[in-house]
């Protein structure tokens, strides 16, 4: 079986179960404590970062960026790319937002801060990082909110990785209520309607010590 | 006539230039002042990062991963990231390692500490940065000269943008004299090979006032 290496609250490696689901690929999912940097994991990971995606014919797919790319190029069935050279630029383009912008000025300030330093050991989070995440998931919101009202779905009319990524990330801040979902009720409607999907279900039963979820989180109809 | 927007020191930037070139893609180059947001920019690039493309036909692919992935699809005659599924696995996880991992380790702590901050008007460079930046590509230099070593290009048998992007990364480096390049014969081999490109020669060329290269920057037998 096809083997995805992963941790539970990282946005990266939540997009990438998303994607193996909509694509109907079977996987087993095995956690890696990548700061304990275990030697074995290092040879398929040099990097050593989570997600690492393992073929059944052995071949090791290190990181969200690669492992996207190549099961649009071994699986393209389910395609999530988009099909023209236009609608592929801006699915790339959104992708590249959420897992680069939006990651570096939100997820990292408040998960990061929150509960990766925690896990990693790294002590309390900082005020002023988690005070400026807020201020720039607003923004985020509002941009997120914009993009549904006048898409279908994020990038255009069909779901893509750009919906996926999103919502990898705002699921992750979900979890630990840092979503204030007044500030933009269209966000708020592409979220529900993307968290329904089967696809999502796992992720919503993922449990980690020592941070209960918002009642909410579940919720389909929050 | 194609359009790369651009900064003369950005490795994102220098890559496209180089991936451009090998491809035989005619382009001009304009400068783009990203801190100063202008609107414009903004809108063919929402991020307000360079590089940006905008083709002919009025397409703007914003974003170096963006538009590497784009150059492939779109100009398929010179592939630079591989055939099989396998290869181009490979050729991917090296440039997110250069643009990822390299960057964050040791780009930005020289670089974006010597150059980008003078040039946003930020200050003077952070010590500590710099010794961390220094520690850390000694180690890269070591791993570079490894693959190169083990392999004839980066990523295996053929040039490919892992090349493209470890160059661009160390053409920008190199540019302020911060490699000791007797760390790796094997790395500085490869550098020697690929800076005598002709896609290489306009890189060479650039000048930015206020930083003279060392002698052997734009020698092709350093």
């Amino acid at each position: 079986m096809r083997i995805l290496y992963h941790l539970p609250l990282s946005p990266y490696c939540r997009k990438i179960r998303l994607v193996l689901a909509e694509k109907r690929l079977p996987f087993d999912l095995r956690q890696e404590r990548v700061w304990e940097r275990r030697e074995e994991y290092r040879v398929i990971n040099p990097a050593c970062t989570v997600p690492t995606l393992v073929e059944d014919n052995g071949l090791a797919v290190p990181g969200s960026g690669v492992i996207l790319e190549y099961l649009e190029e071994a699986y393209p069935d389910t395609p999530l790319l988009g099909n023209t050279l236009g609608e592929r630029v801006e699915v790339r383009r959104l992708v590249a937002w959420f897992d680069g912008k939006f990651d570096a000025e939100v997820t990292r300030n408040l998960n990061g801060q929150k509960y990766i330093k925690r896990l990693a050991g790294r002590g309390h989070p900082d005020a002023n990082a988690l005070r400026v995440g807020y201020a720039q998931l607003r923004d985020h919101l509002q941009y997120l909110g914009w993009l549904a009202e006048t898409r279908k779905w994020l990038a255009g009319p069909a779901l893509s990785l750009a919906d996926l990524a999103a919502a990898a990330h705002l699921s992750v801040l979900d979890f630990a209520g840092d979503i204030d979902w007044s500030i933009s009720p269209a966000a708020r409607e592409w979220y529900a309607r993307i968290k329904s999907r089967p696809s999502f279900r796992p992720l919503l039963n993922d449990r980690v010590p020592g941070i209960n979820p918002p009642a909410h989180y579940a919720d389909l109809d929050f």
